[in-house]
């Protein structure tokens, strides 16, 4: 069987998370790395050769799929577009409100091009978008509540670690169990944010720094933690190094509809994830696969998750699914 | 808007269900519906004209989809590639073991018909089958578990209802939470159907028939009770009235894979359904606007759920769900 070959645009947590997730699918093997980093800096696990980013375009031909794992604030507004020009690609592009704009332009070059740009995969968005439309395709009379965590979010992390004082921060969202059981009891409540989630903080501050003053900061801080309850614990550097150091996440979609004469529906889907780079990482592998069959079918241009249906995603053929007791 | 123009097979439990689901979607109407009973002894919610199913392939013009609402024993196998023959068709097969031999003769006639037939839609297959492959192109390293229940199982009742002395009964099939939740903690057992369910029998016995006698006969009945945990609750006619009229359903998809150097990932997937036939029928119509697109987009022959991208489920544009915020 020839094997899809498969391209890491960025070596970061979900580039080493996609580059683990290649040795559980046996119809791909990982060509290259590409890095804007030193190439000498880097030694993946793998072993495959590091390629400066500048040189990428030269391996349009020996690349299938470029699985691009770069930030959406800065590197996928730039990369993604650039790289659909010479590549079928992913990316996990996750700022909303540009979506349009990131698939607009993407768009342009995977179709002058002739080449499939699967944009914003992952689980959210991702597996949560596609459960989202799946459940208010079923019901459509019905409301639907996105909950993340209990897990790390990066940004709020990152926040923290800008105040004054402050030498490692790590903020965990955690979804209040009052919301959750209120909507599994088939309530279709309206939540402010402060009603769905606590964000605890756990923080090292430095030799001698005022807590109060920083314990204050956070609290206080527009847009991150103001309108929130939020918890702040002081933790040695030890702890946070022996306790925080892996990266947790998962969440909650649900959905409660209505047919006929008031009965009422109830879906949930779960997610609950020691690693959400790896776990990002091996969803966007199967979307790899999706943008290489796609192409190969004579599709163009830029996709969404929503554009893919689920035997695009899976390893085995479409004969091998209906013979799979899965359906 | 020009309205997608449906067409409902059977007007059975799951018929009607389809019936009140296109109140809910404002891009169909229902234009007719077909039955192999005496026209007259039908009265539909909807009003619309019923037709002799002798009849239907004159409706071939007139009906862009026909959700074909038979059983799977003797309905489907008859009906569906017949009617692949004139329509997009959608179907809820649920016969395993005879999927590929429904599938391929499906296929011959929607190929021939240039029409779209997609089979085995509703919840189990259906909802079910879309998440069990997703979950394994997520996490190709790992165990996949689905559980029915708490709900009514028809076939089940219907055994019971052929005992000697037995003049009502409906079962629920109960999963135990001894299992449920050794698989929520992240374990992978190999579960028994004895370990996985309890099989609940509610029973209105004949006047003066022997009760012990149909206890014995249910509990020993070979592939219905015999390799089960089951419960026999004796009951008034008055009682299976009130409480056990309703048809509810639901179960559990489980996946829990493993990424990296051991880090677990558990998805969880639940349905919770007031009403089987309900949730049924309108998960059938969403597939029935798949139908209905694809076809439009040069689709034809048989496909499954597996075959179907959320957008093509979804009232709304491609460019409507960018824009959603449910991406």
């Amino acid at each position: 069987m020839r094997k899809i070959k498969i391209g890491i645009c960025g070596y970061g947590n979900i580039g080493k998370g996609v580059e683990l997730a290649i040795s559980q699918n046996p119809d791909m093997e990982l060509v290259r790395i590409f890095t804007r980093r030193n190439t000498n800096d880097i030694i993946p696990v793998s072993r495959v050769p590091v390629i400066p980013y500048e040189d990428i375009s030269r391996y349009s031909n020996a690349i299938d799929v470029m699985v691009v794992c770069g930030g959406s604030a800065k590197d996928l507004p730039e990369q993604s577009p650039f790289l659909a020009g010479h590549f079928n690609i992913v990316d996990s592009f996750d700022t909303h409100n540009k979506l349009m704009q990131h698939f607009s332009e993407i768009d342009k070059q995977a179709l002058a091009n002739e080449k499939v740009a699967i944009i914003s995969t992952g689980w959210d968005p991702g597996d949560f978008s596609v459960q989202r439309v799946n459940m208010n395709s079923a019901l459509p009379a019905g409301s639907t509540y996105t909950f993340w965590g209990p897990g790390v979010s990066q940004g709020h992390s990152d926040a923290i670690r800008q105040i004054e004082g402050v030498k490692d921060a790590r903020q965990y969202t955690v979804p209040k169990d009052i919301a959750l059981n209120c909507i599994r009891g088939g309530k279709t409540p309206v939540l402010t944010e402060r009603e769905k989630y606590f964000r605890e903080c756990y923080v090292v501050a430095e030799d001698g720094a005022d807590q109060s003053a920083i314990e204050n900061s956070i609290k206080t801080m527009e847009d991150y933690f103001a309108d929130y309850d939020t918890k702040v614990f002081f933790i040695s550097e030890r702890d946070m190094k022996e306790r925080h150091s892996k990266m947790p996440h998962g969440g909650f979609v649900y959905h409660i509809g209505t047919t006929g004469d008031g009965n009422k529906h109830i879906i949930e889907y779960k997610l609950q994830l020691d690693s959400n780079p790896e776990y990002t990482g091996s969803v966007m592998l199967s979307y790899a696969r999706a943008a290489y069959r796609m192409n190969r079918n004579g599709e163009k241009g830029a996709k969404t998750v929503l554009d893919v249906s689920p035997a695009m995603r899976s390893i085995m053929t479409r004969e091998e699914l209906l013979k799979s007791g899965w359906i």
